[in-house]
């Protein structure tokens, strides 16, 4: 082995080790505006890598314009439209503000955003609550309807909880991913088995912590009616699991993949914060009744960092269920996904198993080398949003991670390196 | 064909219509001398064929005293004992007053039940309120703390729950277990996701019925934290969805089976109710630290009516992951004893389906003549008791329904077809 190899190999087991190690905990629900002082007013934060209004697809704009409405920043849709492209609101990505977002992924000041530390290392995550599925603000939505239940998530449902996690002293993530991985769930596209994992554990605090018990039935009710609610939780935890891989000199580990609907940006340890973008493309999966790819928005949100922490479509041979659900092929087949995915990873995580495959650990941390050499580009499970704004969820399906990303990536990282490409 | 063959094949369709086309509905939960006039003080319903005293294995006994204890027909263990051995309690199996119980599987006149409907045939079926793991009376368990709970179930939970259920409306059990199946249930030995999507539907309508939320909270606690919780509703289910087809001139197809922890037995459709007994066998499994197949009581209870409608060790291609827990092999060769169970099963469950198995409905309605002319016995996943009484559980494993129950059961079935064996 050269130096440079036994350099990278020392620096990707460092960051192996630090997603293994970490200990993502459920501590609370926030505030934005109190969580991350910097964010400030007429700031709106999104999914995927920087991209200005100009160059927004459809559903990112409608989720923006009713945000912009939600938050009392115009008075209308169409006044919201005006003042996006007359430049009043400042546009940055959620990972620049320890957040991440499905979809859409809007995360503005008054929002309540769940909070994930990472007990090993002490650094925080947040992310939104999840609002449920049909047309809602992650997929373009942006009617009273969805800005009506925004409104109640921050108003009630956001304080409930809040309480309900600190009565119970924070929840232990790391067990209900191990669990959920028995029961079908790939934390993606599938995550009924953790939501009610996660409802059952979280239901006496809330009965202990209740206002009134009408309200404490409408929780449960909303939470227990939506088998996607551990999406956002799963995705606070996997931010919180990778940013202290990030900055590792050396490492050629992925840190983040994300999508804006437009552009699909990656980050790897070794080069820092910088992204490597590449446009996105377009999942192929199942529409809903009445809906075809003619309908769909490309491939967008900050949730596939479920797959750079293992989960989603590297995790599939865990959910066979998941793959007649994003059109992917044959359930008997599911492990194909996960044997492929272990092809461009460093690790198996020996603490989140696939029973069906005798305990195999979930293939665990990106490579870009190995992307780049095998041509395995990364597998993601997704939503599909309609391209118009407004209108919402349309199907969900299966989307690679471009090569362009990876391979500008190990440009830049063998620079790092002293290496010429 | 012969006439006797298409007689037969014509009454095992309509044996299995009724279990397919049965719409089970768990509809509340009442007190077992309300629900059954026919128990009156002093007779203890058990589990299995019917049984003596004398013949009764040790946790059976455990069982009897302590629910005798329990009825206050009885000042202590010892006192329970002498009044067993002296002919003061009345011993009947449950499935002579439309139950089931899990293990010893007692009903005595105060317990409270919960009632599954089926909706198709109007028939109701009972089954008490699953009390947890570990020291508990189904598995020989007669002390305080046992007795104690038993005590809450019925004075606080057991109400709570019909509160809640009979505000829902009822709750349609068909749609439970085949989310459940996908889920990585069996529902005999795992149960975790059955008993997590149950408490999600009950949490709302706990709340709104309930009388004060420290209750409400000790009671969402204790289903919460009890992964095998709806075993009892599945057997209840079972027993609703098996009774109609029982007597059916020609059919072949069991209709029951059970276990005392001396006697296995079976009813098939085409002799009514008769028994047909042999010795139980000994499960083979994994045993609980410091415990041994030396501790180990032979095979018990009414529960393997969960098999008899396609669960439990017929539904094992849905739950890799029990497959280790009960001792069975490789987790990735789950699907072979569900294909095995196909061999002795006249039809696939088309609602009821394994993902993994690329959709295969579970395998329904067992064919004595199958198993006798296969040779392949009914596989029951089940939990292991200690021998003595007093004790509880040591284990879990895989036990096989004995040939000796199929083959009297099938020389009785010729003769009813007036074939002479």
């Amino acid at each position: 082995m050269t130096d440079i190899a036994q350099t990278i190999d020392a620096a990707n087991k460092e960051a192996v080790r630090r997603i293994l190690s970490s200990e993502p905990v459920l501590i609370g629900v926030v505030r934005a505006s109190e969580a991350l002082p910097r964010l400030k007013a007429g700031t709106i934060l999104h999914a995927g890598p920087p991209i200005s209004w100009e160059r927004m697809c459809g559903p990112m704009r409608g989720a923006v314009t009713g945000i912009a409405v939600f938050e009392g920043w115009a008075s209308d849709l169409d006044d919201a439209e005006r003042k996006a492209a007359a430049g009043a609101f400042t546009f940055e990505p959620n990972h620049h503000y320890d957040c991440v977002g499905p979809m859409t992924g809007m995360t503005t000041s008054s929002q309540m955003l769940m909070v994930v530390q990472n007990k090993t290392f002490g650094n925080l995550a947040y992310c939104a609550i999840n609002e449920g599925l049909g047309k809602v603000m992650r997929f373009g939505g942006n009617d009273r309807e969805v800005l009506d239940r925004i409104r109640w998530l921050t108003d009630v449902l956001g304080p409930a909880l809040d309480a309900a996690i600190k009565d119970m002293g924070g929840i232990p993530l790391k067990a209900v991913i191990a669990r959920g991985l028995t029961m079908g769930d790939e934390m993606h596209q599938r995550n009924v088995a953790c939501s009610s994992l996660l409802l059952r554990q979280l239901a006496p605090a809330l009965a202990r912590t209740a206002k009134d018990n009408e309200t404490l039935a409408k929780c449960l009710t909303f939470i227990g009616a939506n088998d996607q609610f551990f999406l956002n939780v799963a995705m606070a935890m996997g931010k919180a699991m990778t940013d202290p891989a990030r900055g590792i000199a050396g490492s050629s580990m992925v840190t983040a993949m994300c999508r804006n609907g437009t552009d699909f940006g990656i980050r790897v340890s070794g080069t820092g914060d910088q992204w490597f973008t590449a446009p996105v493309e377009m999942p192929k999966g199942l529409y809903f009744p009445g809906y075809s790819e003619a309908d769909a928005n490309p491939d967008m949100g900050d949730s596939a960092i479920v797959e750079t922490i293992g989960l989603g479509g590297f995790a599939m041979g865990a959910a066979p269920a998941v793959v007649g659900f994003i059109g992917a092929g044959n359930a008997s087949e599911a492990a194909v996904f996960t044997r492929a995915m272990g092809e461009i990873c460093l690790a198996d995580n020996p603490e989140w198993t696939i029973p069906s495959m005798d305990y195999k650990g979930v293939p665990t941390g990106i490579d870009i080398r190995l992307v780049v050499e095998t041509g395995l580009m990364p597998t993601i499970n997704t939503g599909v949003a309609h391209k118009k704004p407004g209108v919402g969820q349309v199907g969900a399906g299966v989307v690679k991670a471009p090569r362009g990303c990876f391979e500008q990536a190990l440009v830049a990282f063998a620079a790092t390196m002293g290496v010429k490409a």
